[in-house]
């Protein structure tokens, strides 16, 4: 059975050319009246489905690639085209609400429900389903949502176009239509570029950086889908390791010796990127985790424990409004006499040294701060709640999310300017146990407790 | 980049065992009442997502199991709590609606839109979703599918689930998301019995016949979905000859000699079959005709002909219509009169003579038949229409619907049992001319015009 | 990176064209004087080189061609002429060995050594090796040495041409070089026909059976070559079982409940065929098995024994020569006494017996039978020798020579016709203990001991 | 049907640990009396085949292990006991040259060759084929060849090893079992890692460099064999043109605009590489190229020429020993007078032009050199020759094998310091003209005439 490449996208390809032949000219790619009414007049022909199915599709081809061709704001006037003039028909929906609310008897109810939803399915759901007819479609379409998720911030008459689109790719990118695919060096080039273009953790400082990321002692998975082979979605990078890691420069040491992988008894899981922003609000992260997890565990006897070692990257902005608010009430007595006679300031000591320049490379001084600003941060992670009851750090918020714990907090673990601006250097290990994994879930999402192990819970008391 | 095997599937399973292990004894196939209530509190957990989205697909992944294990006493009955107890929200719906009835402005009408189009969304279409998870999840809900549609021909009441189980196959199976693949003798055997299972024109006959099938001179194409790897969804079998074929029989002989592919110049479609029930009414037949076309074509350079080798399944219950009415009304006198000699009978004549068995082995009979029943038949296929001005026979209204025209006639072409019962051995090839498919279509779809060849159009007028 | 299919082959298709059509009309298929004439001009050009290794390879492709097209005499003068005329150069050889006898001083030695070596390398070899651009090279060359072994058989003076055949060959199925591949019901139909094809121990009869035999509870391994990718070189038929089987026509019942491979621990190897003739001598066998133990052992954590159920080929054969001598030597009093009761005749009664047409399904004579035959058996499979100290029965000498020992005679263990004729119903288990294997390995090759469990030394000296 | 992953190599770790836990303690790298004669008993167990063939191979491959972890005097003492000790038994060799001589008819004569040829292999070549064993059995055996050929010319007695290993990889790297394969950005970073580290022409410049050379207008293909799939054999870059490339800086420039390839009328093949020293002697660049000329006439309707870009590399040294004989035997008065006047010095103005830094970088200067540089370097390619009528130059003579001809000669062509100082920054097209290659091929190495252009031939004339 041989797999005739490229499908569809070779007969979108030839009709393409002939839709594109027959419609003349260019179009200017600031989308002006004139350009627009041609646009709009391609967008109605696609849903009349004038010559036939096939044909209906290479026109919704012909029409995705001019809007690749468009400008900032020429794409911006098609989708708001699209969005306003492709609703749904406001009196065929009154008339099925009308119809409705007449229905007698659950079967009439029941069809008249059917219509009224029929009613409300815009035509430009339609038209975005026939976009994928491009070559490479379904990349046309989570870019597309990309972009539309930056406009409609501003531009709520384009919301709903985004709401389709979302709906659209979330049935796509169903959790069961997914592939786990390992990645290494025996990838192709097409692939690892996409790993040094997304990952947003840890940069990947070219080739041989990520060549060590990729060597026998790590491991980096990714979900593909199957209509967009060469781009992972979200990929993790994981290091076999003796014991939790905490410190991540000198787990990406490239000259750090190179660890036997059957002998490791510990994952840590340093860094997880999700790599299409056309995907956002579509969730795979946890599952991702735990398939990871489970290919780990296959392949290797030895290995006991499962963790991350994760950037708190809230912390110095809320640390930064603490303190701004009032010192003292932080920080305890002792704690504020240390850091003062340290600062040589009375009031704002914290501050002040954390502004210092390189405060970290000094060894007394990042042993004055390391008790008060660890249990600082404990006190951030375990007890700054959102609205809704979850942890406000993003990070923290995945995984006890996924059913993790909070496991141990690494003093100097990320020595990176990055890292030092947004946690102090600080890092966290969150801990997946498998057995745990839905107790943890259930306590943190159905009541907002944090499990955190006894060393994290100790450092807040203290 | 390695595919980690049926990476989904295999955490359902670990995670169905332990949930099956979870919900104690097994359930009673027929669903009696309290087990009818163990699996509404599983439908009901599934759509709560406790302990997590990993954990609900593992709940589905369960549930789904029970009902392949039920009989199908008990299938209707758990589709039936599906159906009825996990539909829309009446309430809400109406809640909804008085919200819409009351928006001002667009803005206010949008956002009452979306919530309505929310409150529309009955649980039971996201827990479809969910079985998914189902190792072979998408197998299972196409089979699904095929029972309901069965089922809900007598009982509206599951329609709606029906309806939202096709929109959610709709999605996944949209035509971007088929693979078309060449399947020949090199393909796998769990492919290949499928060809055997599923061919529902001209059944083959075990290995030997299927071997014939897939020789030096035949192409078998087939589109495939990425999660049924071995379940063709559609497939057509197509001999590669020199000139139209017009007999079925000649074609499928295994004693024929083997022609040369490279000097054809016609490829004939002897053979399309939909091979899952449970994908019925969504089309993708047009586009693997299109695509086949444009595989043979760029494979050898001399094909010029593409057409079909058609049965006419409607012709003899029409004819049959035709004569309980009034022969004299379909024949004209000299047909009439050669018809009653040869019968022997006054009236009636061409009714007895088809009624004879092995008509069609008597040179003589067949010639005096030969006139009047290919006019009859011609005249059924171009015009006996539906009441929307759509051909009634339905191969037809398929070819025509994808831009064919009717082209050749063929006498004593299929005198297998059913050929000769169906269409007293006629069939008929219908032609695909590249560059006429959109005009074709157009002709037929938006005009009820069929295009025929000159022949055909002759064989009416005579 | 992709694969250009078949490259080699292409090329060779091409150049073959070419060359044909320089060559005017075919050869006569009995390769009369002429045509003999005109093979021979080919083999000189093909040698002479001229025109680029390119050309050379087409031309041999070319006179490969010739040879298929041959009748089987015509392929034998063929191979004749190949044999005779491009031997090596006797005076070249003779000169070569002069120099060799006047070498002094290691230095020189070495050098007419090497000198001698490739004058006895005859042209014909490498007339051989060119035939590999043949498409399917590999096979033709294995095919030609399928043949050679039978005419050489009679005629000596092709035996030389087989032996640097064979040689080729060993290199080329270098051990390093095969694929051990698992076969099931998802191999390609073109594999699973040559299973039915080549199994020569219990024969296929049909894709039913086939699909039997590798359904869930079975395994099927075999050995490839790179270049010969749908031709199996030798495989085995492998059972799942609880305990030792005994009965081959239970193992094979298409009827018999499924087993569940997980809760097996014995793994029954119960067909292991040569598929290829033309391979003769060039062993891969103990490999196979070892191979096949590893993987089965990493597949299923519970599979403790490793076994056989084999036919003992030469038993009856071995009987009918002993009886024929004398029956008293081979029978004690006891069992001559019953025999002779239930055949109603004095002497002879053994062979009278088993000519008896179906006795093995009469459970009384089966039961006199059971316990002399079973001990003849046993005596013949550990106490017939051959001159170099071997079994004498061949499948006994293969497992022996690959470090098996025998484990467990079964009585009316094959009743099919073959099964009764070959060995009296009777057939063996041969165990595979990992660790014993080069211990009994060593005792069988290196002094004539044969392993065998205390049940089948009992046996004997009943 | 799986293929069971590194099937054998598997096999033989296990069986490697075995053997190497039973062996002791390990082996001193520079492999002293005492462990070379561990090391000789370890050759004479492989050779005995005690425990069986399998246990005979994983000995084997312990021994190969054992030579891995020598340093490199080590490893020559492995190499000289194996070459010297393991040499056939001259006794043996001696004897069947008595038997030869003594043999009377062709029956006899033939037995006697046969059995001298037996006697005239020595075990040491057994023993190199045992080594195939090891995972990466193949790339070791390369790699020895690849070490033996540097140590064996400096040493005799190590040459018939050598020879003897050659042989074997001859006969497993015969043409029809290489695999061309495309290579492009899609393939896997450990096998584009190796033209980065193999490309022996022009230096690729870091994974920028090589992106450039795979973009959509650049094809690179590469010869595999199945036992070493990351490892190229011999590459060839190709850039599609319009029209002969004539500068190699232009044609690698990474700023220079994208080419379309389906409008391109020619192929440039600029860059060859053997990628394994180990397998010098061992040709297969003739096919690389009539196989890449044939892929890229298939993808690509417009091409009709195909040439390449090729170095000089023997140019300026050729020219220096021609001047320090006489200059004024090279140039004619005009170019004698202008370069003198160029150089300011009467005698040794070209030498003295020529040793400026940076001379081609002055378009006067460049403008004076040339006329005569040009047709000094036509000369040299055309008439220089070796002893057997062969060009010279060895890439002159690679592709004039090959059937090419020297089409034109391109001033400033390459003017990276390398190709300044191998050939006055000199570059040639050799033009391969599929009609022509034969007779091409023949009338080089039959007649020791040079095919070339009406302007090549015009430069020399001039």
């Amino acid at each position: 059975m041989r797999n005739l490449r490229s499908a569809w996208n070779e007969l979108a390809d030839t009709l393409v050319d002939t839709v594109r032949a027959a419609q003349g000219e260019a179009i200017d790619p600031a989308l002006p009246d004139a350009a627009a009414e041609r646009v709009r007049a391609q967008m109605r022909e696609c849903l009349a489905g004038t010559g036939g199915e096939v044909s209906a599709r290479a026109r919704a081809a012909a029409l995705g690639r001019t809007y690749l061709s468009l400008d900032p704001g020429g794409r911006e006037r098609f989708l708001r085209i699209l969005a306003v003039e492709f609703d749904c028909d406001r009196a065929a929906v009154d008339a099925a609400v009308v119809q409705l609310n007449a229905a007698t008897g659950p079967e009439e109810r029941r069809g008249a429900e059917a219509r009224l939803r029929r009613a409300l399915e815009a035509p430009r759901r339609r038209l975005l389903t026939q976009f994928n007819a491009l070559p490479e479609g379904v990349k046309f379409l989570v870019d597309m949502r990309a972009e539309l998720l930056e406009l409609s911030a501003d531009d709520p008459s384009l919301a709903a176009l985004e709401s389709d689109l979302k709906g659209l790719l979330a049935a796509w990118f169903d959790i069961g239509f997914l592939e786990l695919k390992r990645i290494g060096w025996d990838s192709s080039a097409a692939v690892l570029e996409k790993l040094i273009e997304y990952e947003a953790v840890h940069e990947i400082r070219g080739w041989d950086d990520l060549r060590n990321r990729l060597d026998s002692d790590r491991r980096c998975f990714a979900f593909f889908h199957p209509r967009m082979p060469n781009e992972p979605l979200i990929f993790v990078e994981v290091a076999l390791t003796d014991g939790l890691a905490g410190n991540i420069q000198a787990l990406l040491d490239p000259h750090a010796p190179l660890g036997d992988p059957r002998k490791a008894n510990t994952a840590i899981f340093y860094s997880i990127s999700n790599a299409q922003k056309g995907l956002g609000g579509i969730s795979f992260g946890g599952f991702l985790i735990k398939r990871v997890v489970d290919e780990l565990a296959s392949e290797f006897d030895r290995l006991t424990n499962f963790a991350t070692l994760s950037p708190i990257p809230g912390f110095r902005q809320w640390l930064t409004r603490q303190w701004s608010v009032d010192e003292t009430q932080i920080l305890n007595a002792a704690d504020r006499r240390a850091l003062a006679d340290a600062a040589g300031v009375e009031s704002g000591a914290l501050a002040a040294l954390l502004a210092r320049e390189d405060w970290h490379r000094d060894p007394a001084l990042s042993e004055v701060l390391r008790r008060p600003v660890m249990r600082l941060c404990a006190r951030y992670l375990m007890q700054d709640k959102r609205d809704d009851g979850r942890a406000s750090d993003p990070v923290a918020n995945f995984h006890l999310s996924n059913g993790a714990r909070m496991e141990q907090l690494n003093w100097l673990a990320d020595t990176a300017r990055k890292g030092i601006a947004q946690s102090a250097g600080l890092m966290i290990n969150y801990l997946y146990r498998v057995e745990d994994i839905p107790r943890n879930h259930e306590a943190y999402v159905g009541n907002g407790e944090i499990p955190a192990s006894a060393a994290m819970r100790a450092l807040i008391k203290s």
